[in-house]
């Protein structure tokens, strides 16, 4: 049966993804990866191996692209070297269509290197977890840059990889309400851009996971520095 | 001035679009950069970055993604693992859409990488050498896959960066022309495929260059061992 690429971070989005596509893909063997880009919050790998432990994926893999964090520091606050992450409620309106943490060209890049490795092995379909963002926004998480990218792919003259994002209109309440349907543990899903030992609630995608918990009337497991 | 990215391999056609951007681009840096994803011709960048110093490029880097390698060695001959390089000569039509030689996606990586580089930097412009092959193909070679990939590149909220291909029109041997123009030292370029101490002088890429040179009546200064 044909395998299918999932890529997961550890985040909430990509974990409620795949135990999402372990229902929906029946017996399809998954083979997940994640990549360490020089991130601050590589902590989130930690939670990607578990999860991937909890669905038996066939095969887990961590790419090392440290190298990348370097080459775009000076582009972003998401990685070692970047500048700093800010709060939320410190960006500007003007930026919330690109704030500082988005990392140039990240998502091009992850999904390259998964089509690749699927093309190589003779797997057809690639998934990711973008969704609706919330509170702001990136290009790269979008249906128009989802549709694109597989019009590039499509080129391919022998057995074109596809690449899914089954989230991608949805909001992050929706996906609380999703994983708990699904009985994620989302005690061991990790968001927080700053990568601390605890989150920290005040960072963009902490105000955005809470808001959403909140949202969906679902108490968040995971302790936040700004509510203790 | 705003500096542009550009790709080198060390190859021919990457070396004869350094030399021709040098004049084209005037004064504009260019920062040029190349790739070690574990090709058996890693010697290539050899070429690669004495054609860069030749120039005085404002920047180069090798970009270490010896990890692409082992990704894809099942799907590709080109690098150290995969399967073996065929001779020109025992490649059947139907192969040469998309011959052993092809490596899964790796076009699309590359220039993923490239364009963040760019973009991190405050750079618009990112050229690399496709051109239009003459006894094969490559779908990530094309003129298609150069406007879909701006196509995504477009969607970025703020400054988006450009791929250019100015080469991709040509044929190999009006490369040889251009190059012989524009006095670029083809002895200290490398095309063989199976990157030994001599080129081949039967993989495609050979075969492909020296028809080539001698279309465009230049003699190669590369020594073959076919040829000895």
């Amino acid at each position: 049966m044909n395998s299918a690429v999932v890529l997961i971070s550890g985040g909430m989005d990509s974990t409620v993804l795949l135990h999402h596509l372990v229902k929906d893909l029946g017996r399809r063997p998954i083979r997940a990866i994640s990549f360490n880009y020089g991130q601050r919050h590589a902590r989130e790998l930690i939670c990607a191996e578990y999860q991937a432990g909890l669905v038996n994926a066939a095969d887990y893999r961590v790419i090392d692209l440290r190298f990348f964090g370097g080459l775009v520091s000076a582009g972003t606050a998401l990685v070692e070297g970047g500048g700093e992450v800010p709060d939320m409620d410190s960006l500007h309106a003007s930026q919330l269509a690109q704030p500082p943490t988005y990392v140039p060209n990240r998502n091009m890049m992850l999904l390259s290197i998964a089509a690749a490795y699927a093309e190589a092995q003779g797997i057809r379909d690639v998934y990711y977890g973008a969704q609706a963002h919330d509170e702001y926004g990136y290009w790269d998480c979008t249906a128009d840059f989802l549709d694109r990218i597989n019009r590039v792919l499509a080129l391919n003259r022998r057995d074109p990889v596809s690449i899914h994002a089954p989230l991608i209109g949805k909001r992050k309440a929706e996906l609380v309400a999703m994983g708990g349907r699904l009985a994620v543990d989302f005690a061991n899903t990790w968001s927080c851009y700053r990568g601390g030992e605890v989150a920290c609630g005040t960072c963009p995608t902490c105000v955005e996971r809470l808001k959403a918990f909140a949202e969906a009337g679902v108490p968040d497991p995971l302790p936040y520095a700004s509510l203790e």
